[in-house]
């Protein structure tokens, strides 16, 4: 196998058994390849030769199984709204679309769990689930697979009160390399029974095998909902407040930072007319009782750091009006510099260290030859630089690397992450190594006794040779 | 390397350099090696040939890399408390003691996080965190070390509202088999950068590697907590009331349920006057306020399932008493049957399935020749039948090796697991592969991988050929 992206047709003697298995769910339409190569942000398109689309975990075994004879590359893909191009087909090879597996296969409100295809989405299940009086809280904004996002550890606005993918994945279906379909978890809500490979396949990229059902913890949908925008004097000012917050017991459901160059973009694209400062965005769950005793104590540790002009929605509709303003900042940030091509940073530090490293970041990022933005989910100390690049230019674009190169050694001399939530992919392998040294090795033997073909995602997490 | 537990000796070389490694801190001593053996229950005492106490990771690294080059296996020990022979030396070989690593070597409360070398008690650890208001939940009953915890993914009473070990360790460090020292993860609250290390040593039961220190979670010390013991007409009806709490959004930090033979068992071991019937011993954790309004949630749906004197008790002694009570069980069980040997089970299920696996497994052990209680965290689902046997009477073995196939059979039905909490050490290996079928083979590639030849805790998990 090449590192190389080089259009290798497939073996034909492929091509027809894939054909035969599922007809006209197995194409190498051009466009259709092309839609599947995982570009976007600063990584480059990668198409692989032919895209399956197959409807049940028997169908992706059989195009494993298949492929590894032919030694052929397979490369899971659900959304395609990974941002860090982990679904490139680097090495070419199969990409296998999990689309068609979007049937929520059991909901048991009884124990908060259920059991969905890997392609169905986070939005398309809390539909499903509405009149059940649960939901499913992950939300990294866009409208992922579960899929997906079990394969990628996503997390989102959510995770400081309800857990990210690691903490709400109670157990997968699997098709391992050599094409075996296993389980690796029952239901129950603990168990010691082994090597906990759920948490090993939650993260791992489609290196180790294709996850292709789901169980997941649900919540119950809270009684009463209040979100609010504040207002603050500067970025340690709002960030301050949110950990206060934490270290005092509240329990926001959501509370996220955005700067002031982030705001005043909000406000033009969105036609919105926030304070252009340092803002947070918050929501808190519970009863109602609860809700206002929440929104009362924080009000007073935000207005103790110079937070003001504090807007709430209790309404439904208000609500959706604010979490867009906040979900669509990177299509705002855009506005700042039509045809930019934007680069989100990902760390993820410490609490106690988060104030310090997003003032120094801040600071950092005003030194740029290139305009940016900055927001991110503080109540977990995890928060990114939304930088708007001109691709064509290779001196910005080396200023951008060197600054996310920054980024990641503040946030690692911080014991923190060089991602916190949008993974590995291809852009931060040496970034991974740097940060965990030795392990890589681990992880690597790993890789090598699961895949021993290298023929699972290759080139993801760490490089294909 | 054989699978049996013939005294052979150490290699002499090994024994001079392990020596002057370790001096006084390594020894053959018989009575050590006695010691060290992991008997207990229905599992014979399995010395290993010698016992080394090393002090620091590094020493722990150069004990596993002498002991790889004379191919010699490694037996990690913490507090030897460990219900399925966890510690018996199978294939002989060093027993590695942690205990002499026993230092907290940082604590955050900004973070609500520390770090302690592997052989700190959870007791030890508490008795440290007294003055931060900040303490270490997840309690076993025993004064299990920290690193014995991790690597058998424990949990126990807390873990309802807590989690156990799974939720609780942020990252480790470990010695991998061929001596290396790595470290899992920082300490940011999420990340996506690689394989989870962490989870994958969490409950690998020694057999990947020496877990020497463990980054932790801590939690705020509740303001205020009630306990109570509550008694109530059936079994089903204890267990209903705390799956009905649970749905209902009570989030008790205990809910420990005893048979009524368990709780005549405890009236005479600890001199107490409980009623004797099914009860549930519970704990409230929070403000004032709302462990008044939790209390009074809980009473309302106990008394509906007809429960009753209802035993409250809010002061710390009190509780002190209650929880002995509890935590000594197995104790006082032995009461029933003077001389008997204990034998614990530990199905978990579905908290919608947990009332007919109850039930239905109290009938059953009913009508077997040896006396039995029956306990367990009913809100996690996870419950346990101690069964007082002779175990020089091979039919009495028999029926009880029947009873337990029989109740792990009908968790696995339920889509339960065979081990809730105490692992598969020797005990659980053939209900591992009953329970995981495949996907034990995929565990056996990773156990392959990282110790090629088999030196880390050999027959632990899987056999040992």
């Amino acid at each position: 196998m090449t590192g190389s992206n080089a259009p290798v047709a497939l073996p034909d003697a492929l091509v027809s058994r894939l054909t035969a298995l599922l007809g006209e769910h197995f194409t190498a339409n051009a466009s259709v390849c092309g839609h599947h190569g995982g570009g976007g942000m600063r990584h480059p398109n990668l198409p692989p030769q032919a895209v399956a689309f197959p409807a049940t975990t028997d169908e992706v075994a059989a195009v494993v199984r298949l492929c590894a004879e032919f030694r052929v590359p397979v490369v899971p893909f659900g959304a395609g709204t990974s941002l860090e191009c982990h679904v490139g087909a680097v090495a070419g090879g199969v990409s296998l679309d999990l689309s068609r597996m979007n049937r929520v296969l059991r909901v048991s409100a009884e124990d908060f769990d259920c059991t969905v295809e890997a392609g169905v989405t986070r939005m398309a299940l809390n539909t499903y689930l509405r009149d059940t009086g649960l939901f499913f809280p992950v939300d990294p904004g866009v409208d992922a697979t579960l899929g997906g996002m079990s394969a990628t550890r996503a997390s989102g606005t959510t995770t400081v009160r309800y857990g990210g993918m690691r903490e709400n994945v109670m157990a997968l279906t699997v098709v391992t390399a050599d094409g075996q379909v296993i389980r690796t978890a029952g239901r129950a809500r603990k168990s010691s029974a082994g090597y906990d490979l759920t948490h090993l396949f939650v993260g791992s990229e489609g290196t180790l095998g294709v996850i292709t059902e789901v169980t997941l913890r649900l919540h119950p949908v809270p009684e009463a909902v209040a979100a609010a925008v504040c207002a603050f004097p500067s970025a340690g000012a709002a960030v301050s407040t949110v950990i206060e917050a934490l270290q005092s017991g509240l329990a926001p459901a959501r509370a996220e930072y955005l700067d002031a160059v982030q705001m005043g973009a909000v406000n033009t694209a969105f036609d919105l007319d926030y304070a252009v400062a340092d803002s947070l965005f918050l929501e808190f769950h519970g009863d109602p009782e609860s809700v206002r005793s929440q929104a009362r104590a924080f009000g007073e540790l935000a207005t103790a750091n110079g937070g003001s002009d504090f807007r709430w929605e209790t309404e439904p509709e208000g609500r959706d009006r604010l979490w867009r303003a906040r979900h669509q900042a990177g299509f705002a940030a855009l506005s700042l510099r039509p045809g930019a091509v934007p680069w989100s940073t990902d760390v993820c530090v410490p609490i106690s260290r988060l104030a310090e490293c997003v003032v120094e970041t801040r600071a950092d990022l005003a030194d740029t030859p290139f305009p940016g933005t900055m927001l991110g989910h503080v109540g977990d100390g995890n928060f990114h630089c939304i930088l708007l690049l001109n691709l064509d230019d290779p001196d910005e674009m080396a200023a951008a690397a060197e600054f996310d190169a920054r980024l990641i050694r503040r946030a690692l001399a911080m014991d923190g992450t060089c991602t916190g939530e949008h993974g590995i992919g291809l852009g931060k392998q040496a970034a991974l190594v740097h940060e965990l040294g030795d392990a890589v090795d681990v992880m690597r033997s790993i890789k090598r006794a699961l895949d021993p073909h290298g023929l699972m995602n290759p080139g993801k997490i760490f490089s294909a040779a």
